[in-house]
């Protein structure tokens, strides 16, 4: 395959490795200071899928410099809120062949890619293994909790397409599998990363510590149920019937495979950057409005994570 | 006057300090690693008040220990979530000229007291200067937002007898004066602590930053008005007509003057200490519940500072 990974912080750091060392052309897109990194040191990948380090074919600062037409794949790993932006910029480079695979996190990525690339040509991914950035072009995977998962939301993708981006996902060192219930397990996602991402970034304390006290338990118990009460009034298909089944499936399985990491929020306030509080809580607040249902609890979730945000933020608003 | 100042910490050392220096007789009760201090190396103020250090005239570690029935004046300085039991044990030295002054922070002091002390008995103080614990029996007074105020809240105790504890402790140094509204003032107090000194402790910068950032402030405007809602619903008159007027006070002139504080309950977090969230935000959370008000921010203020102060907690639940 011939691909384009745009971002390359934790997420497109492994993605670019491990398909380039597997044999796929591979060029980056990203910042100055990010490129610049990697065009003298490579990428390179550390943690639980053991020690990777390659050179990409070519890096890029702008969308502007690429002339090809003809990627295979563009994956998409920027941070939820320049999704839109960036996919504006992207969506030239997409050629009759191309694809488009969105990894980010949070709620409103697809939709808002969806403005520029045509939706038979966008793959939405849901991405649950964790990387940490060790520094610009070094990502650390620290835990996976599933499978990587490729799916058309409307099913417009063929079958067989996507089975063939999972193999190759797969054979590189990132299990991935296909579903038609993408957007189902999106949303498991950012209902588990609403309720512990957040909490975490606010009270500076691991997964398994939310889960093991009182008080976070029953905040957590809280956002969860306004996100169901949310779905339900959108009509959004689930994987689960219920809150309560989702909550069974949260502390009985997901929190525990995951109970030693911290809220990658956290780290974001911690570096001064901007948090993706916005695509999870906050977008959760959104939907309420536009829905006609309460969310005070991820409202007042939101304000904090944001109020801690602006305290640390080295970054500038766009 | 004969006085038993009941708990020697921040606010219990400056009363019996500076009263002792004046000239009163004055007894200290409070537990043993406390006592041992101020015998040793006696009661301490410094701060913007002054230098103070004086001795007390006897130190109890049990109220079991003390015979006297004939003080004029007990100073109730204990904790909020101590003021049920610890009027218990010192209902019996309320001789028939014994007067109690509660001098404590946050909602549910004075019922809890006059289930054991006479109201005829009882004196409701509104203290609104701070008060830091720099070691054992040595406070630093940094901010005075306004006089102490004295009153009977159903207005059973004369006021020229209000006024003559008022003056002598402002002979004292405190500046103190008579009010028939001492509930009203006090729930101003209870409701600034709500808005600042919780959000204070959970966002950890100084009550002039909460004021600035939008999310914090936002924050702060929906827990004051979530309290006048549940106060309407009580029917508990304010010296406020609504919570636009508060807001314009607390913005206006209460915040700017205590700019640089730090929260009370902070410094108990960060001392493994239990807060007195219960009296404060907890307080309202109870209330809202009773009188059939939704307190959502108050409810989840609440559960974040329980959630911190139980990942610090040295203390035992009583």
């Amino acid at each position: 395959m011939k691909v384009l990974v745009v971002g390359l912080g934790a997420l497109g750091t492994v993605f670019s490795c491990l398909l380039k060392e597997q044999g796929h052309q591979v060029a980056g897109l990203d910042q100055e200071t990010v490129v610049n990194s990697v065009k003298n040191f490579g990428v390179r990948v550390t943690g639980i899928w053991g020690e990777h380090a390659v050179y990409l074919d070519n890096l890029y600062t702008d969308a502007e410099q690429i002339v090809d037409r003809d990627f295979d794949l563009i994956i998409m790993t920027v941070k939820a809120f320049n999704t839109a932006q960036v996919s504006a910029q992207v969506c030239r480079l997409m050629g009759p062949h191309t694809y488009m695979i969105l990894a980010q996190n949070g709620y409103g990525n697809y939709q808002a890619a969806a403005e520029n690339i045509p939706e038979d040509k966008l793959i939405l991914g849901r991405v649950i293994f964790g990387a940490e950035t060790l520094e610009m072009g070094t990502s650390k995977v620290t835990v996976i909790a599933d499978d990587v998962i490729l799916g058309s939301p409307r099913k417009l993708i063929d079958n067989q397409l996507l089975s063939e981006f999972a193999r190759f996902f797969t054979e590189a060192g990132i299990p991935t599998r296909v579903s038609d219930q993408v957007m189902q397990y999106m949303w498991g996602k950012i209902i588990y990363n609403s309720a512990l991402n957040s909490l975490g970034a606010i009270l500076e304390v691991n997964y398994g510590q939310l889960a093991e006290m009182e008080y976070s338990r029953t905040l957590m118990d809280c956002i969860i149920r306004e996100i169901f009460a949310v779905m339900a009034a959108m009509q959004e298909p689930t994987l689960w019937p219920n809150a309560d089944s989702y909550l069974q499936d949260f502390y009985g399985k997901m929190v525990p495979t995951t109970a030693a990491h911290h809220a990658s929020m956290l780290q974001d306030i911690q570096r001064g950057r901007r948090t993706e509080i916005e695509a999870l809580n906050g977008a959760i607040v959104e939907l309420g409005k536009r829905f006609g249902v309460p969310t005070p609890v991820n409202e007042v979730i939101t304000q904090l994570v944001k109020a801690k945000e602006t305290l640390n933020s080295s970054f500038s608003i766009l």
